[in-house]
């Protein structure tokens, strides 16, 4: 792929202003980043993300939230945005993203990380992985292998990506892996919200009875654009509770970088 | 106070429907609640929630998200709810909170958490505090005793309230300490959302020269209404990067549950 050819995370996050409304930006769903049928929820926040990044004139999301309203299905979509603060260093904007509905509302505070500045601290560092071509792709799932896996490039720590077989469960809610787009496709802050939801549940590697953790809301911190090349990201989740449970990422760049951190509260449907 | 008298935080975050606006509530930003002049986010966003939750029918906000424009100020507010989804379980909604200007921008998920179900894993536990007759209020800060210290009842952990004080800081980007209302008013869930919010900076324990971290965005999730009584509350900072800093909160019930957890974005302001 030369630079001037869109990769497919661009294409699938394209948006047009519509002429003829303002605020409005259309986009159109892909087919086949979905998982069982749904729409990946961080294509979704993305595309949305894409569309205020459109309208405050700022490309980087320091700070977006979703809630999900309803399934996203491939398909024409118009997010409608409303920018809250124009903003100096920061712009606020929210948005509704619909298709034949209301499918995602959308809040984010946009800036241009494109020089950070400001004291250190780090408390941490990225995961311990084995390299790319030692780990694996999720290779089947309560409803099979999702088509979106296929769209962008994951490979699951080996000790995390046994779920699905006898005695395969880790036993601790943590998912560990690399990421990256398919082709080589640069990664730009907008691709840290679809890493941010781009892995299996953790829980499939705890005993809990759980098929399925339909998001509720998700928010990611973007802290710095990243180097090209891998990701290395990790999720864990410390409490299901009432019907909930929250999930915690960090996404590292391979200059040993925290660039996003992550959370999202899930439903533990009942019954499941 | 008998169960008739509402409390200092209930009429603090009262909120009125507007006849005369559709999906209008007013407020009224009560002196005192500040810090350097500024009122407290945490109650900013729990009158904006309180709005919600009047407009939606439904009381417990399961993760509200705010993002802060401008400081807020004593006076009238009015707050914008639009509800973008009704719904039967969860409701959601937006809402913007205006004094001269808009000061906040809201969403939330809302439900009933009376009877909360579902499989329970949790990994942690409250944090490990002495009794609150040996914790202590906050004495100082750059700007002072913040006025808002006085209206709730903060007692924080010896090992880190001594931040103001020559060799007084812990040296971990940790605050941790009991939270309750004043004169034994209960706590619902909207007072959680007060309680993400209502402890000195995680930072004043490290070596890092800043004096203030304004709140970009706020995000808390509500897992269970807590029993009456006190709450014990952590929050910890692990990363500051590009101006940047996250801080995660958790608040623990009498019964040792966990009834919110809380991730803020704050601002580190360059050159402080």
């Amino acid at each position: 792929m030369d630079d001037t050819t869109p990769g497919a995370f661009a294409l699938a996050t394209a948006v047009h202003p519509d002429e003829s409304t303002p605020g409005r930006w259309t986009g159109d769903i892909p087919a086949g980043w979905d998982i069982a049928g749904n729409t990946n929820g961080g294509l979704l926040l993305a595309l949305a993300t894409r569309a205020i990044g459109e309208a405050t004139g700022r490309p980087d999301p320091v700070t977006v939230t979703g809630h999900f309203l309803a399934p996203g299905r491939p398909g024409p979509a118009v997010v409608d945005v409303d920018v809250v603060r124009p903003g100096g260093r920061h712009a606020t904007a929210r948005a509704l993203m619909a298709t034949d509905r209301t499918i995602l509302s959308v809040m984010a505070t946009m800036t241009d990380l494109s020089a950070p500045t400001g004291p250190t601290l780090i408390d941490g560092g990225p995961p311990d992985l084995p390299p790319p071509e030692q780990c694996q792709t999720q290779r089947t799932g309560p409803f099979g292998v999702p088509p979106f896996v296929g769209r962008v490039d994951q490979r699951i720590h080996p000790d995390d990506v046994r779920f699905d077989q006898p005695g395969g469960k880790s036993g601790r809610a943590v998912m560990r892996g690399w990421f990256g787009l398919r082709d080589g496709e640069p990664l730009d802050t907008v691709a840290l919200v679809l890493a941010s939801d781009a892995f299996p549940p953790t829980i499939f590697n705890t005993d809990l009875p759980v098929a399925w953790t339909p998001t509720v809301e998700l928010t990611v911190h973007v802290r710095a654009r990243p180097r090209p090349g891998w990701l290395r990201a990790v999720f864990r989740t410390r409490f299901v509770s009432s019907g909930y449970l929250e999930a915690d990422g960090e996404l590292w760049d391979g200059d040993d970088r925290l660039v996003a951190q992550s959370r999202q509260l899930a439903l533990v449907p009942r019954g499941s």
